[in-house]
């Protein structure tokens, strides 16, 4: 059988690859060469699969797709408290090149426009050029999984036509947020901007995002998962610029563009994804990135605020088994149990608590249980046993590890009978 | 047994309560009135269940709050297309009594600032402010489940008092934004806003949008889940005002706030939560509402950017029954279904495709399978019958409906053999 | 023999009229219907000889240029300090209708634009809007030497148009800089700017602040000459809007335009000028007015920046007559004489002292003397007298009044003997 | 005789002496350690006198108000149309350190702001930093009437500590309003901002402005009186910052200041004036710099819009000489005659024409004539010619030159009987 999902990738591909609107990003002369015509597209699973399509191997500069992992590992290595004090998190409704630094403090905005990112760029490593762009180049390869480098061309010729950024850096020296020397600074972020990447590398990059910070295919840790809801809620309301409202609302998927042409987003627990096309619209995202996106969110269900179907009840079933003093009630959970599932059985059993001595919870059907939900039930099974129950559990798969219900007490485990 | 939810929400609100900075919102006087500790909470799961502490049965004046209902009416009775033509949904880094018009046509950057409110508020129904204001007012009542009025003092105070909204209301004028009498709109736009509800209401009002749009106790079907989506994602960019960024990051919940000291969240598919207390921080949203929705969101792992714990394989098991010809390859998925999951049993079954010549899909596990999983299975069943398999579906509860493979060809139901 | 400056006039007049571009104000309707091409250029000296020529004699409205004179008429009524802490005097480099009022206080940034005259309107009399008028109107009507009425269709089309200045005058009152209705408030305004005047009104008016503040017809004062020095100067850097640097620098002249067609200016101590044609730039300002206005400031020197062309020495001669102990040393002095003039003499005197020991003055080829030259003058005398001379003057025509030496000593007249 | 001017110059520095708010302007290190109880005066009058009290010897750096000249020399080179081009002349409403560029093109507001005088400054000479110094420093040298040099610590300090100057070069780069390297032009504007200066060499080269573009002790013509014109209005609505409406009113004289603590003013037709005194309010003037100019225009009657005292009538007598068809009709004229002088001539002589054959103009007591008042007095003559009157001049002095009326007619001279 061949896999289906690159077929899906092929058709979104092509229903997309006629859009021919938009213009190769001119300000930088070497980007100005890149082939209009390029398109890739690729999917990366939080399991490390990756599908894709058109010339997703082809290397181009990374560009503002960088700001994202440069300022996760300035937060990394200052920690998000003092990172906040130079650089704040609110969308400013602002182009990506306005300077948008806060009165009086001149802290930029956000980490996704440029002065937010030149100075994510300044708290990385050391203040050498040098050293500073290999220990960005060195995280970059490890979230793309392999050996990265610069285009050097790219990275000269935009050094050339850096004046606006060199601009910011000497702007937030004035105010303490930079204190290295500007030239210093825009040469070795010229130089991370002008990363070479693939359409996969992209989106393997974006799963690492999508997977609570571990990589789907090495399994490294590389981001903490409170730093990457950080991250992502950064991309959602500020990584599309002045189109973020539009993009949130349209796409829901956390995204950040670059003027090479790449795009990435990642959906939490689901997908990293990918596309590459250099035809920029006028807020500088590319055309036909903007469409890969729409129609991925919408044909897949990869929008944040979707409601999942309804699911089957997670109370699957409750009966009796045995008679008299020998009498179980036996609740049967089911599917995948958070915040919700466990208060839908709780308030169920505390409105119709059970007559019989002893109740046993058989979770063979659950799938998986949330942190509060597994604290939810655990209170639920310390309670019954408070009201004289005998609480017993059926989990020979261990979805609820270490039945601890307080003061030393663990609930004995049932062996199914089924 | 006791419900340990109310517990917490009481844990939750104990811990919240000592925070007694903020101030009451002064500029409306009689708003300066209310009783700065006043202090509820209460949380609404989607299937209808309330919970509730403190002064959660108290009444206060809805405010702001009532923008994003009265956006999604606006929406309802014109369509987005029309609406977004005349309110844009792009955060705008300022605060809400900033005007933030968009140069030139005077769009009002989106609907949760006071502009773009008054001008989703003229979209509703007729033009007469009596009439306007009923419809406005069946509305949230729909939405709360009881029916409900406005404060008349509040009102005629805030009415006396509100030469800001009247000066946005002729500027919209100038722009042809507002085309009605800007006292006649400022006058049921402040009555919109004098609307009284309990926090308990607000709860409920959240959970129809975390609930997709159908209203959790009445089961009417009050917005498409489209409109759910984009209401939540306008919710998430501008809602908090200037301070979005920053909510986005540490709560990220999608929320509203009103200076009556409400606010509103609500998590798709999870809960509507709702917070009161009148004293206000600098940026107009509750001192104590902010704490609460912060722990709530740290302690329940109420975050939309949360990843799902690591579910159990949805492939939970492939075994073979039967020998030579009758060997029948098993799978059996379980638990909930989305794409990654559907795309992980069809890589496996590509990378490893069965020997046999039947194969058998056991769904009697599965929780729930999504629309785009459930066309992606439809798909690898169709491509195994185009390898010559025969395929049989176990699936008594019926969870892949209609299991049409595309030329009318349905998949021959497997009677499990469990 | 004929007048030439009436030729003069026609001649620019006729320079001018084939300038056909601009637009006629349209958004206020009734403006809209004015003849485009009507045309008159008016002229008044201080001494109230009154040229025009063209439609001088037609009645138009006199929209923005009564700012002047209202602001005018409120520090009148409440000196400039108290009318400062309402209304800024810095150009605000923005458009009439931008906003522009200062970060935290609310105060306008200008009394020439829309928000400054409106706070300025409300300095005006009682709050009655009907006696508010009625004190304007009376203003206007002492400044332009006979009554004055309000256009009753424009001032009500401008009304029933006035959103803009609506929505400031209710955000003024949010900053407390304006405390009346804003609806009687905007209903007076939109009255001071029907009111009806012609070119020759105009330059009457204008006159009066060329000469000081006292009406060149009617011999009134109606502004003591610091208050014309201070409206002079806020018609200088704000009268011309976001234009006001590029008409200082190339006209020079005080001055003010209205949407009516309009354009006052006031050279100090010289003319009053008024042009009227309707059609406007961009800017707001007549388009064939600033074409006059540029021809007259070229053609005839009246730039404020012009140098006098050089002046014949002020020290006109020098002798002796007379010899021995009977020797009078004689000094003629010649022509207007201000501080540079008298520096001139004095110093002279100071290099080179009078050997003679009797010095006489004469002033009869004196034209005037400053205020601050005569001082200087005195002060030579008195330390010629200390230094052991007789000092005597001859000024038959009490050019140099009140000779007081300091200590009650006189300068002794000196009969000339011409 | 002791020459009194001195002594007034001394009471008023005596009388600001007192002031000591303020502080040194310390954002250039060098500039922090001077002494700030410095203070020196001088005025020096269009003949080329020099006034000066206290500290007016010692040097210190001219920063901004080298902004004037260099922007003169800039017009020097390419035409004031070429420069326009590049630099617009509107008050921006901002502090001297706001970017303030015309949106789309990029165009810095006016010369005054930094922004405005670094572009200035790109637009003389060659582009080698060294050149380009000496060019400007030549030319700061002519108007200050001896060699001067820039202060080498301070450069050099100023040049370390130029980032928001750096900034600004290189955003104007990205508009293409500035080509050279960005680095290269901040050090020589910084080397031009550090020229040494005393408060004497100031108020020369602040006469030369009030004489109308002719250096008041070398003679020389340095600027066109046309350009004096501009530069004098760009000072009056730029040169003073955000508080240049203030200034133009309760000053009233052309001014520009600098972080080093010297402020120029320029009177036309009068006087150069310089203060010197470090301590600099929040605009950045000098404060005690400031209040002496306060003083200098109050007291001296030094405001451009003061109307000069009545003067004795231009016409100064009217009398007949002879009779019957020997009898002349001698029109005395005395003073300086500008148009409104000649206006009132003229209007007398057509109101009342002449019944005698023979008219003789006496002009012996005329001081000066403008150019416009000779061409309406020649106008006059030639009109009364026509109507049959034969016309002479009593002119030993030559105020009226070249007498034409127009088609080689010259008035026969009279020779004056006195």
């Amino acid at each position: 059988m061949r896999n289906p999902v690159p077929d899906y990738l092929h058709e979104v591909s092509d229903a997309c690859a006629g859009s021919l609107g938009g213009e190769v990003a001119s300000y930088i002369p070497e980007l100005a060469s890149s082939d209009p015509d390029r398109f890739g597209v690729a999917l990366a699973t939080v399991d490390g699969a990756v599908y894709s399509v058109g010339d997703s191997g082809v290397e181009f500069t990374i560009q503002s797709i960088s700001k994202v992992f440069v300022y996760g590992l300035a937060v990394l290595e200052h920690g998000l408290e003092d990172v906040l004090e130079k650089i704040d998190v609110e969308p400013s409704g602002d182009p990506f090149d306005e300077l948008s630094l806060e009165t009086g403090t001149g802290r930029p905005s956000n980490p996704m426009i440029n002065a937010g990112a030149i100075t994510a760029h300044t708290l990385v490593g050391p203040s050498d050029p040098d050293e500073r762009f290999e220990r960005i180049r060195a995280h970059l390869s490890a979230l793309a999984g392999r050996e990265l480098s610069a285009d050097e061309r790219v990275w000269q010729s935009e050094l050339a036509t850096s004046d606006r950024n060199l601009a910011f850096a000497h702007l937030l020296r004035t105010h303490g947020i930079v204190t290295e020397s500007a030239e210093d600074v825009i040469t070795s972020y010229s130089r991370q901007c002008a990363v070479l990447v693939t359409t996969r590398d992209l989106a393997v990059m974006a799963a690492t995002l999508a997977n609570g910070g571990v990589h789907p295919v090495t399994g490294e840790r590389i981001y903490a998962p409170a730093l990457v809801r950080h991250l992502l809620s950064v991309m959602l309301t500020c990584g599309m610029y002045d189109s973020a409202g539009d993009w949130a609302s349209a796409v829901g998927i956390p995204a950040k563009s670059g003027v090479g042409g790449g795009i990435i987003g990642a959906l939490p627990g689901q997908v990293g994804l990918a596309s590459f096309s250099p035809r920029l619209d006028r807020h500088g995202n590319s055309v036909r990135g903007i469409e890969v996106f729409e129609r991925l969110s919408h044909d897949m269900g990869l929008h944040l605020m979707s409601v999942a179907p309804p699911a089957r009840s997670v109370l699957h079933s409750s009966r009796v088994e045995g008679e008299g003093e020998d009498a179980v009630r036996i609740y049967e959970l089911a599917g995948v149990i958070g915040f919700s599932g466990a208060e839908r059985v709780i308030q169920r059993i505390a409105d119709d608590p059970p007559q019989e001595r002893v109740v046993a919870f058989d979770l063979s059907r659950v799938h998986s249980i949330g942190d509060v939900a597994r604290r939810m039930l655990l209170e639920c099974l310390r309670r019954l046993r408070l009201d004289g129950r005998r609480v017993h559990l059926v989990d020979e798969q261990g979805v609820l590890p270490d039945p601890d219900l307080g003061g030393g007490e663990m609930v004995t485990p049932l062996r199914a009978e089924r």
